[in-house]
């Protein structure tokens, strides 16, 4: 088993995996290893761990062709489901088991359909499944937070080129989403406002930087962005667990992710980009320590093309360099 | 002027370029261009902007050929060292101007020189100028933080092939040393000792992640590390301002760093990497806000090899995924 461990400056937990990889497996980068046929394919069912959940068509079989849309664990998981959390110290440092899920979901049957031909219909059982998915994970008390994300490009950091996010459940909030939280609830407590409301409210008043609003959603760039072009897509209606979203806000979801991927592959010509949905943590966890987070969280999706490689800056720092101004950007995303 | 932006939720500062760059201008990261001639080489000192400071021989001028190393100050800086703060709230936002310093140390007049091929003599020179620009810009009481960094390899984010590190001082501490400060306070509160100084006693027991050690420093992967192959060079000496370092340290930091840097290029053969040294905040707000600094804070280096890229996962969540352990890790670097 994999060991997840803390740092005890930052209070960052970080996964080491069980068998060290020698020095001379890591290829440079440009040499990465091209897939050999791809077993995420529609007829290759057999050839990966049996399904989770699936949007299929009527008739089909579990494990077979006739899926739209599949969810299957990852055959090499980072964290998994089986076991305890196994806590303790060792020395100064501590450490627990790297219990969680790592799943796979398979976008589409279209080993060459690229993410921004994928159309409304498509992007509704894509985000259903996200939604299942989260809702089923929660059920587990032993995990904290289930984050979704995708990885589109090698230089995103995707490992298939068929079209696929992924879910990684965590027995820890994440320290990216605890400081979103503790930032919220900080707002808050001056405000007595939730900050992600506020920022939508003048986001619409000030107009320069929305991409496209839908009945239930609008997608901006954000003030203080960090990657050139990045955007952020929220919920108009206040809630903080996507799990929650409705039937008709799911379909609008749909609508505005697949009209704004299009937008960025047209713009950018299909650059590589990651998305994570920053939801509330699971329930147990928000009723003990985060009593207001129904109040003072609100889930988003975040969208960051990768146009340029992070520096030794970003990373001492945490501080970005913009190249384009995301007035700018959302004035070509908004006219593409 | 370029315009320092403050994100609300997370409380970091980006910079947003004041001309925007047009979506077709970013190249797919590969094609970047190539340098066509190097003004970094030696007999090009007359196209560089005139040098900040020079470690150079006997009877040689300034801006002439002769030096060893040389800072200059960046002719595209991100942040530039004439204007006021000019801090000011646009609606619910804040922003202010780009003020500080964007410098480059030019580490050798030989372009093809590899960095894991400077000698400690040279090591010892570009280690005294990174000590006198920080003791210079800390007098500069409008600055709050002096990074010193290096990119080595296009994939670690480097702009010039020529050996090269550089320098961005800031008007507001960074979010991330903000945040090793705060934990190390945290620590320091609970402890009454330093976090930095408590984790070389645990590594100098422990033994099997420390890569090696000199009369001043020892050179360790961290319990913890988010990169494989991460190390961290930390002074046996309690202080918290790397601009303090004695005459005789900086000889020893350089040889353990010259020789880790050796270490590091044979057993990866040459990957890119990051380093970042992290030292105290400039006096001043040191004085104001960190008054406990001297005894909870240590100044240190970490070194970053750049092996795989980041994921939407890390992004996300700010959790890492490690696969070579440090213990194993700091073997392959000790025993090459």
């Amino acid at each position: 088993m994999h060991e997840l461990r803390k740092d005890p400056l930052q209070s960052r937990w970080v996964a080491v995996l069980a068998d060290s990889k020698p020095p001379g497996e890591y290829r440079l980068l440009e040499e990465e290893v091209r897939e050999s046929g791809c077993i995420l394919c529609s007829g290759r069912e057999k050839e990966t761990p049996p399904e989770i959940a699936s949007i299929r068509e009527n008739g089909t079989q579990p494990n077979e062709p006739g899926w739209w849309a599949r969810v299957i664990p990852s055959s090499k998981p980072i964290l998994q489901i089986e076991g305890d959390l196994g806590r303790k110290g060792i020395g100064m440092y501590d450490k627990m088991n790297s219990i969680g899920a790592t799943e796979i979901i398979i976008e589409t049957p279209e080993h060459n359909k690229r993410p921004e031909d994928i159309g409304f219909e498509q992007m509704v059982r894509i985000v259903t499944l996200y939604r299942d998915r989260v809702a089923d994970l929660e059920r587990d008390s032993r995990l904290r937070y289930t984050l979704i994300y995708k990885n589109s490009g090698k230089e995103a950091g995707a490992i298939y080129s068929h079209p696929h996010s992924q879910i990684i459940a965590t027995p820890v909030i994440p320290k990216r989403v605890k400081e979103e939280l503790d930032g919220a609830k900080q707002y808050y407590a001056y405000k007595e406002r939730c900050i992600f409301c506020d920022m939508m409210r003048e986001e619409l008043r000030f107009g320069q930087r929305i991409i496209f609003e839908t009945k239930n959603f609008i997608a901006f760039c954000p003030y203080a962005q960090r990657f050139s072009f990045e955007f952020w897509i929220m919920p108009k209606r206040h809630f903080c667990a996507f799990q929650d979203i409705h039937a008709d806000e799911i379909e609008d979801f749909g609508l505005i992710l697949s009209s704004v991927m299009k937008r960025l592959g047209a713009v950018l010509k299909n650059p590589p980009y990651n998305y994570i949905i920053h939801t509330a943590p699971n329930r147990i966890p928000r009723r003990n320590h985060w009593h207001t987070l129904g109040e003072d969280f609100h889930w988003h999706m975040e969208v960051m093309p990768r146009l340029s490689r992070v520096s030794g800056f970003e990373w001492g720092s945490g501080f970005y360099v913009v190249t384009t101004s995301p007035e700018d950007a959302a004035k070509y995303l908004r006219e593409a």
